[in-house]
């Protein structure tokens, strides 16, 4: 995605080839920084300290960092040591280790003096995958923006939620890839960027990331997407997925369900953007099936934001004492989805949809 | 409602007769602080700074600022000229301008010798009056809490929005008044508090009453209340009414139609709780009809809260440069409420649900 004209991607090689540049993503959306990671230890830190998050742009950094130890110490020691040392920055984030597992399993049967350069080839090809995904997820979906330009007047209003967007990945997006593409390809697209409390990931990231690439769009609290859906001010829901069923139930930010019951409600189609990754053939309830991570009660109790002399300051804005709960996640259930967009394409949320698409599951199942 | 175990009312004649006290609203939820308004200008002020705010309170403010103007000076031009004055103060608050019409119209054809005495009793009857109206709502709705309690083991969880509390009105409340009345009936109540974003009244005002008074209560975001409803953790939800239909069409704060959604995807009963006063017997069509108030920008971009070391500061949370849209209210169609909660009991969300309750209205029309 572009930023004052310029291309990048959330993570890049150094010019200099020392190093791996990534965004400081706890500097957005007050400051655009990048950082260059010359060292195994520098990367964990930058998982760690979430300067990069969003699932593909971890293990892409997993992957670079696990470069960056062999060109310290290419040994077997050293690559076992690295790979559980980088797999524990993030427990629980599974492209970090689905990254890890299949950057170490390259480099174990190989000689010590071709790691380095076989891992910094193989970083490289998972950051490019994710791009190609995410880019066929754009094209899929601009298609369905595209027939709503042909229909009506004006802008096709989409309204998201949550940071499905570049800065989750590496280049694109999986829910705002459509709005990249649809944008690029010079359809006239206006965005609703829920702010999505608790985290505001939506007013933080996908608004500074719409705002740096020109599209126009118009941050809103949760509370409101319903109101402008009945009113007709929403063409278009697109949102992510952290988890998707077998049936097509989606489980994604908190708060995406209360819009895609206004979406039903409303006529508004609702679609979720999604890589095959997150879709766990073994599932088929998401409400029944998934558990939803609860949070620090302090992502509620507490916001960090800029002052007006520029300094950086956390407020308390919920009365004290007063007990706090924070679930995480919450699940769509399948019916009230207009359709699951893909790689591969857009399907519908049903069993025979999502097979459709991936017929190579039809046997394993 | 009790703060420490101390009965308070959000107005109240000062003990040595020489004013009028409120409580700071603008201090709340980090310090509570009563102040004494000694004169009509200081009502005026008040109002104004939000130091009291809610429709009945604002009413009830304003016609003891009429009485404090006739202490000053009981002349007919200064009886005007108050009147004026604090009718200025919120030029949109229609309690505000039917409590200072009734207690102006009582005086006027006083001898001013007796107005300030008659104006005080009026500016009391109205306090006293509001508190009668919301302590039977709150007896009605408490009805509806005692039937779920006789269903089910544990407490029951009720879900509200905003803050349609106590600190709305002279005491009880509208949409809590049920709640505080089952909790002082001895019934397990537990209340889900949203935050209620942007003004976020919920987490600093609703949670801070009940936490004064000793309901329990969890926050939580406005996202979070689908996903509750989803795993049976509401049993009912219960909000308040800015402007009701006569078609049981319920404006309230933004937010509001998103949950009522979700109650009603969830077989979650959804009620809202409102005096008489707030239906407009003129309108049937709730969506086309209330127009709603879009309001500041800065409500989304910026919050004020505590910082750790007990000072006040006000923090932009929003990528700058993005726009931002603010509605403030939205309208919850009549057939996703189950029913309406006046101060005359329970009816149907429907004209001859409220006919039903105010029969009087059946001739008017």
């Amino acid at each position: 995605m572009k930023i004052d004209g310029r291309h990048y991607r959330t993570i890049f090689p150094a010019p200099d080839g020392e190093g791996i540049c990534v965004i400081d993503q706890t500097r957005l959306p007050f400051a655009f920084e990048t950082r260059t990671l010359g060292s195994e230890a520098e990367a964990a830190i930058a998982i760690r300290t979430m300067i990069v998050r969003g699932a593909p742009l971890i293990g892409a950094t997993a992957a670079y960092g696990l470069a960056l130890a062999m060109r310290e110490d290419p040994s077997d020691r050293n690559l076992d040591g690295a790979q559980a040392r980088l797999a524990a920055t993030r427990p629980t984030a599974i492209n970090l280790r689905w990254a890890l597992d299949r950057v170490a399993g390259l480099l174990h049967p190989l000689n010590p003096t071709e790691r380095e350069a076989a891992a910094f080839a193989e970083a490289a090809r998972i950051a490019d995958e994710d791009v190609a995904s995410c880019r066929a997820i754009g094209e899929h979906g601009a298609a369905l923006i595209a027939e709503i330009a042909r229909r009506k007047p004006g802008p096709v209003n989409v309204l998201t939620h949550c940071n499905a967007g570049w800065l989750a990945t590496v280049d694109w997006g999986t829910a705002l890839a459509p709005i990249y593409v649809a944008h690029d390809a010079g359809l006239p697209v206006h965005v609703f960027v829920d702010e999505t409390r608790p985290r505001n990931q939506g007013a933080a990231l996908t608004a500074f990331e719409l705002n740096a690439h020109g599209v126009p769009h118009t941050v809103i609290a949760d509370n409101a997407g319903g109101h402008l859906m009945q009113h007709g001010r929403v063409d278009l829901c697109i949102v992510g997925s952290d988890r998707t069923t077998s049936t097509g139930d989606v489980c994604n930010k908190i708060g995406t369900y209360l819009k895609a019951l206004a979406a039903r409600d409303c006529g508004v189609p609702f679609y979720a953007a999604l890589p095959f990754s997150t879709i766990d053939w073994t599932l088929t309830d998401g409400v029944a099936g998934i558990p939803i991570e609860e949070r620090d009660a302090r992502e509620v109790t507490h916001l960090t934001g800029r002052t007006d002399d520029g300094a950086f300051a956390t407020v308390a804005v919920v009365s004290p004492g007063s007990p706090v709960a924070n679930p995480a996640f919450d699940v769509t259930p399948a019916r009230l989805v207009t359709g699951i967009i893909t790689e591969r394409g857009v399907a519908e949320a049903t069993p025979e949809g999502l097979l459709g698409l991936y017929p190579e599951r039809r046997k394993a199942a």
